[in-house]
């Protein structure tokens, strides 16, 4: 059996797996990712990993899970939101010299799409795109079967394509974006304005929906609306097989996503809907833990360059 | 020298061409497309094919372009809007059975991008689109320095992405489409409509635009706006480094091309726009005879079974 390691860094939560070649998660250590300077972060990273690690068995490789922007041929993470103190950070180049393992970092978008691919609800396809819904809304596209990353490892980035031009301003500085539209926060906040109560979430929306709110029913239908714009516009452009949604669309389950599919059609050609399916996504709580998995697994299974040889030592 | 055959099929004209593996053009035929039943067009094709085709040197592959939609995997052409006569020709079987040669079919924009990656404006690049923004809108992409075709040929179809949910209906049958904003048709149309004069075309916009007419110079200003919105959300989906533009742009020249320019800056994520040039196609009046020798030559380069073994006979 081939063991790989996965390394999954959240702006919380963090984890190190040990898995197998299939996904499978055969031992796992987590904690919260502390949040002052990033060599104490990455220390804390190092010793869940080395938790999991085994004595005696080889490793082949070690992949990491993380929030963008970040250097897919470098290894080097710039700045992802949840870890501000994180500014170009050598994350390949540490790893490596404390592993003596082969390292791939992924942006987490990208690490989800991977094992979804493989391991999911995008299995036997070859075009096929993964979403988060949650807090932000971004892509990870596979083309033609392998992860497509763009120049500068920031495809998929669609939650800041533009849905309505003279929309509501977007944190990004633009107007209008998916994101601002249609994402978790986005929802979460229509919720608010509309009703006044402070502390309404996404999740109160759509349990609300469920019970027959007219209200959040109402902002359920405008978000699914400008989702499936999204995904259409996503579809005329690449000509997918399917659309695999994490997060919030698992959650809220069909209340999303028929609505989100019925726009998504409306704004397509008939010959481009044509046998597409939006699915949730499928791997559930395992999610993150695979995406790393996936990344020590198929990140590289595209690069026709041999990776660097490391050997595989075992730790001593 | 390798010798490789063209064939350009369009609405109105159509060319056959001989040339080598650098694109230049040796020997070419051209005439006007027969309007009637599908065998008599290709019966005329193929005698522009055998009027170039070398009697003693050896060819060895036939490229066609022709406008979709098509199935590049059979070379079987469905019904282009230009060809009405031709629901399902089985071109490429057509095209080997008299040829004897491997023949390779693909929709113009994906022919024309091939071209100008390779010969024109794309040199260099590895992820790339080109789009025409002639009557209508429509991109070919190429993607990791492969032709990214999508699932069934339709990759590209971005004069299709809603870019104004609620703005003018469009000939598809949704609303604020891409090309009815911003393609050669759109201006030429809100020109006929902004001025009462019933003969006025996109050139006339541009023509008047630069001689300092206002409500010309608010037409292209309007069409460009639209143009960059939908450059934007292609390259925050794909993380281009390049966009070539062709017809309209290449003819108008940056009194387009800066508008656009701006607009798409105005609604790209600075680390998306960072490095990114948007440029007018290179390749000119030879575009269309390049892009069907490009199809022979790079068509199935990333195809990794080999061609189907055909020999590379000479006419007897």
């Amino acid at each position: 059996m081939t063991l790989i390691l996965g390394l999954d860094i959240g702006g919380t939560k963090s984890a190190a797996v040990l898995g197998d070649h299939t996904g499978r998660v055969l031992a796992r250590e987590s904690g919260p990712t502390p949040q002052g300077p990033w060599p104490e972060s990455v220390a804390f990273l190092m010793g869940l990993l080395h938790a999991v690690r085994p004595n005696a068995e080889p490793v082949t490789a070690l992949g990491v899970s993380c929030g963008g922007p970040l250097d897919s041929q470098t290894g080097i993470v710039h700045a992802p939101p949840n870890l501000p103190h994180w500014d170009g950070v050598p994350l390949r180049a540490l790893l490596e010299a404390e592993f003596h393992l082969p390292v791939w970092v992924e942006n987490d978008a990208n690490a989800t799409a991977l094992a979804e691919h493989q391991w999911g609800a995008g299995q036997g396809t070859r075009d096929m795109a993964f979403l988060t819904m949650g807090t932000g809304i971004g892509a990870g596209l596979i083309l033609n079967n392998q992860l497509y990353r763009g120049r500068h490892d920031l495809a998929g980035e669609i939650g800041h394509a533009t849905i309505l031009p003279n929309g509501p301003p977007c944190l990004c500085g633009k107007r209008g974006c998916l994101e601002t539209l249609a994402s978790g926060t986005a929802i979460g906040r229509m919720g608010r304005e509309r009703t006044g109560e402070p502390a309404l979430t996404a999740h109160d929306i759509c349990a609300r929906a469920r019970a027959g709110d007219p209200i959040a029913q109402g902002i359920l239908a405008e978000a699914a609306w400008h989702m499936g714009i999204g995904l259409a516009n996503l579809l005329q452009t690449l000509n997918l097989e399917r659309i695999v949604l994490g997060t919030l669309a698992v959650q809220a389950g069909d209340l999303l996503l028929e609505p989100i599919r019925a726009s998504a059609q409306a704004h397509c050609w008939p010959r481009v809907w044509d046998g597409v399916s939006i699915v949730p996504a499928a791997l559930g709580n395992a999610a993150q833990d695979m995406a790393a998995l996936a990344v020590a697994r198929f990140a590289r299974a595209d690069i026709s360059s041999p990776p660097q040889e490391h050997g595989t030592r075992t730790r001593v």
